[in-house]
């Protein structure tokens, strides 16, 4: 199987990464928007290519990995290269996911080939956690935990205040919710009750510290409607101690079979490195999309549509014999 | 969807249950090898019919569900009946499993039927995670734990040596050896350090104790591999504190993406009732193997041949919209 990777950012070295990791793909190309020959890549020998000349690689590659982001990228990237590749995405803003099923539908349909959208841990794992156990327990509630991660889109949002050199924000879930929801209390929950949020600031010298962090904890949206707690450290402590992007989480499903019997379905991640387990999966995923390809398939695709057995290198015999 | 119950014990009593959360389907009849006149169920309006007879509901059922047990039942029932019907099973002897996916291919194909076989949670929903969790984490270890909960099984063992009137075995996973897993060690662990197993045994009274003790801790296969407790009680106690069938477990699987980066995967069970739970699981397929065979597909499948779509009642717009 041969991949390309489409985005040269923290996920895209995650996927590389993941396609090392898998004996039955081989990267044949990165493709990036900065000049190439700044761009240092992990695998040798593996070409660095400048990303507006990615449709000459159309018979080249036999699934194309997109690595932008979802806020300006891929809106327009997924249904753009759905005309030419069989593609993978991680779109991730909830809110807007069926109106870019539309749009990349339309592109991939057309030009016959598949595209498989918001695929990772949330969209992506959690949400065919969240399937599974509503189909078994109808008669039930969802819960889905955050943390301890980090955050990069509040962590963005502490850094554009003046004053701030440098800032990690950390989502932590509230123990005792998470204890609630397992005793099946089934609590009606704030967002607050849910989460909190720690930042450690890297602050310019002489800045208003005391500025800085009433600025964090009334941000809207971002901070206002949570605990918020702000600790100043040095450039060393930050490089230090929060140089990672761990993430996790965890989905809880608790339902009733009948009157008297409470069952409780729970999936939890636990990640030294979000980029890279994301990366991992929509490796995975990559090779259901070639497999649907193989099968004459076309259109957009999401991880609900995909039954496991394609995902695996395993062949379904052994599968059967050791895994089920 | 018109479903059919195959077998009321425990198991088909669970079937029923889910049935109820289901708005889809409908209970048509419950079949059974006792005399129908001395079953009593739970839902009103529903024949009992003789299991002997059930050929002749040929076209009034979409699916049967198959609630007898795997030692001696479903290897032939399984079969037998996907000659005739769309099934689903829960054949759970793990070693068996390929040659019980051979008989029943063969007899499903023949007969243009669509036969799941292996459904619930171990095996189900445990092999479902355990799939997704290799193909995203390829390099890593897998581990099992099983409980806190009764096992049938051990419980019969018991319940056959002499003096015994009454027996519930609980099999518990050793803590220790779960937070060495989840600590990433990848312990190599022994039978005994994975799982011990906790006996309330209720005697005829003047049966000596210490003769019984020894012959369910020596018990091989059964019991000689673990550290196993027995605790004599009451037959009052018995029905008081042990009349229940709760059951659990975790499926962990940790794995490198990278040199320094560790991945955690787990998914956990706690169930109040092992018979309600896997009854949920087997008529949530039970609606995939009926859009399977509305497909034009026969043969045999298994968890792992069915997209997650196929599962569920919402309407597939409404699951990308919503729980993507």
């Amino acid at each position: 199987m041969k991949i390309g990777i489409y985005g040269y950012g923290n996920l895209g070295r995650g996927v590389e990464q993941a396609i090392a990791k898998n004996p039955d793909m081989i990267l044949k190309a990165v493709f990036t928007r900065r000049d190439p020959a700044a761009v240092q890549i992990a695998t040798r020998g593996v070409p660095v290519v400048a990303a507006d000349t990615v449709e000459q690689w159309a018979d080249k590659l036999d699934v194309l990995i997109l690595c932008g982001g979802s806020a300006t990228d891929l809106p327009h990237m997924t249904p753009a290269l759905a005309s030419h590749f069989h593609v993978v995405d991680s779109y991730d803003n909830h809110a807007n996911i069926p109106h870019h099923y539309d749009v990349v539908d339309a592109a991939a349909k057309e030009s016959g080939h598949v595209a498989l959208i918001s695929c990772g841990w949330d969209p992506g794992m959690f949400s065919l956690n969240r399937l599974y156990a509503n189909c078994i327990l109808p008669d039930g509630s969802d819960y889905t935990f955050w943390g301890r991660g980090v955050s990069q889109g509040h962590s963005d949002a502490i850094r554009r205040i003046e004053g701030v050199l440098d800032a990690r924000q950390y989502t932590v879930p509230v123990d005792e919710a998470v204890e609630r929801v397992r005793r099946g209390e089934n609590p009606s929950l704030t967002t607050r009750e849910k989460h909190r949020r720690e930042c450690y600031v890297v602050a310019v010298p002489g800045a208003d510290q005391e500025a800085i962090r009433q600025q964090i904890v009334t941000m809207p949206a971002y901070f206002a409607d949570y605990d918020t707690t702000v600790t100043f450290i040095s450039a060393e402590e930050m490089q230090r101690d929060h140089a990672g992007l761990p993430h996790g989480g965890r989905v809880i499903r608790t339902g009733y079979t009948s009157k008297q019997n409470r069952q409780t379905i729970e999936y939890t991640l636990t990640l030294d490195s979000n980029p890279e387990f994301t990366g991992s999966v929509l490796t995975a995923f990559a090779r259901a999309v070639y497999r649907m390809a193989q099968r004459g398939e076309s259109g957009c695709r999401t991880v609900f549509d995909v039954a496991p057995v394609d995902l695996s290198l395993i062949d379904r015999r052994d599968m059967i014999a050791h895994l089920l």
